[in-house]
């Protein structure tokens, strides 16, 4: 089998290895695809240095086969097609309010342990949600950005007809552009990089470069003067930060998608005089999976559009350095 | 009539005048008592010269006996005690969300428009709750801030059992601690001035303050390491904001009271990482009125505790010198 070992400085190698036999609850699979994620390139670019175990295999968009199922486990069998939730539970805190699923010693699978950068990747069974016929692997390897996007809109409780302005046209932003469509929402897309709003465009969503005219505006014109009921903060700039309050009505939710490693300045005087909310959202639940599969395979998401490149593992190196240099990019697959 | 104006610099000066007939859906109050606000020393203070039309009467915290009815005005009749809810109409715009309290064109009455430091004050009959008769007119004055409370834990969705900490202990952060422990929450007060904790301590409140010991280690402790449901952040300051995000449990609930006249730093990785909230809540509506008149009647509050002292309007400008300069200062009420 082979394995991308990310070494830090930049650089992955490619190892030769052997496929490991299944622990008690554990599941060999035979990876098919694995989407390179935001995360990663933070990874490769060496800003997680200290939390993954150089080297190591990363990855945690994964499409795979079942190929091998390990004592104790019931309901998945070899040749089953499955995603994969990449969360480690662990020990449950008091803190936690029984939301497991942000838990304070849960495990990113992935970047707290290998990925699916290999051939042959051992996870727990729980992890595991079946893919139906109908979706190819391809699209598989979309499940897991895909469920981000479900769990980001459900948490929202974006409502039939409401008016959402998405901050950050990237994979998620538009995948959380897409699932809104989906639910009935009206959307605009506010980006500054030019071939992302042209390819949103083709998805016929309203668009809005900030860079070149005021947002503010084209959301005032977009509502008729109602302002949004949802805005999404997917782009992780203070300019995103600044534009979320400006563009909702009263009592709007904003909903923190992106990361920002730093504290921002935030208008909390907007919050006060208009009663905005602000909701903080990670990952995804079960449940997210489920809709994102269901949504994939019903085939009303322009999914393709989304991929740009497939790879093989091997060009792996190529295909982080293509990210870096190709503003037209999106999501990248590793076909393994 | 007696009315104490607001000159700007620091000054009130006292007029005498004559009462005015109250004009078509208005009604014409003889003012009981009118208790200083937070924002009314702001105003003392030069801070919103720019909103208030000086010289001008200010004052909203206001308890009264209807003195005479205008035209058009049904339900109200001469004699009749009353608290006013000082939040004036305007148009309706479209971002509004219907949410009329806090409507784009409110104007608030006592700052934007002439307030109750005077003896015959005339306002619109919808202002206007009704006082029980085993309400007295000194407790009337407060009804105002506690409705600002009653709004507050409404909006926060605080459940029988939870934990909330309350940032700041002035008047409206006590109001706000009394409300939740009444709605069943167990309440923990984080401030700095000892003479405010020593209030709390007498009100059986759990205290800290978080210049001496670790707020969130008292926190941890309080809750045994489930960490708050949630934090109502009413202290103002960039100390508060911080200490917010960080005493607050997976999914728990901000409320952001509080003014923060410009921007502050703000964890979003932690709103990220957690999932929190953030609720921003302003003023009140009617029925937070009615809950305030409710609970004050009821005689569960200790609100008498509140009140540092009643003062003659004669003695207004002595009043703000006293709270500027009184550490143990809480509610100054002026007797018109």
């Amino acid at each position: 089998m082979q394995a991308a070992y990310y070494l830090g400085n930049k650089s992955f190698q490619l190892r030769e290895g052997e496929a490991i036999l299944p622990q008690e609850g554990e599941v060999q699979l035979k990876v098919a695809y694995c989407g390179v994620c935001g995360t990663d390139v933070h990874i490769y670019h060496g800003a997680m240095d200290k939390r993954v175990r150089i080297p190591q295999v990363i990855g945690h968009e994964v499409s795979a086969t079942v190929s091998a199922v390990g004592p104790g486990v019931s309901g998945i069998e070899v040749g089953d097609q499955v995603a994969v939730r990449p969360l480690q539970r662990g020990a449950v805190d008091p803190s936690d309010n029984e939301q497991h699923h942000i838990g304070k010693n849960l495990k990113f699978i992935g970047i707290d342990t290998a990925g699916g950068m290999q051939s042959y990747w051992n996870v727990p069974a729980y992890t595991l949600h079946k893919l139906p016929e109908n979706l190819s692997l391809e699209h598989g390897a979309l499940i897991e950005p895909l469920a981000v996007a479900c769990h980001d809109v459900r948490l929202s409780q974006l409502k039939t007809g409401e008016k959402a302005v998405v901050i950050g046209g990237g994979p998620i932003g538009m995948l959380v552009a897409m699932v809104a469509k989906h639910h009935g929402a009206q959307v605009l897309i506010s980006e500054v990089n030019e071939h992302r709003l042209e390819l949103a465009k083709t998805m016929d969503f309203e668009i809005v470069n900030p860079a070149k005219e005021s947002l503010e505006e084209k959301v005032h014109t977009f509502t008729s003067g109602a302002m949004a009921d949802v805005a999404f903060e997917v782009s992780g700039s203070q300019a995103g930060v600044d534009a979320m309050t400006q563009v909702l009505r009263a009592r709007g939710r904003a909903v923190m998608v992106a990361i920002h490693p730093q504290p921002r300045q935030v208008d909390l005087f907007r919050f006060f005089w208009r009663e905005l909310q602000l909701i903080g959202v990670r990952v995804y639940e079960a449940e997210d999976f489920e809709e994102a599969i269901q949504l994939a395979a019903s085939g009303k998401l322009e999914l393709e559009k989304l991929i740009t490149q497939v790879s093989p593992l091997a060009d792996v190196q190529k295909v982080f350095e293509a990210i870096d240099s190709n503003p037209a990019g999106m999501k990248y697959l590793l076909q393994i």
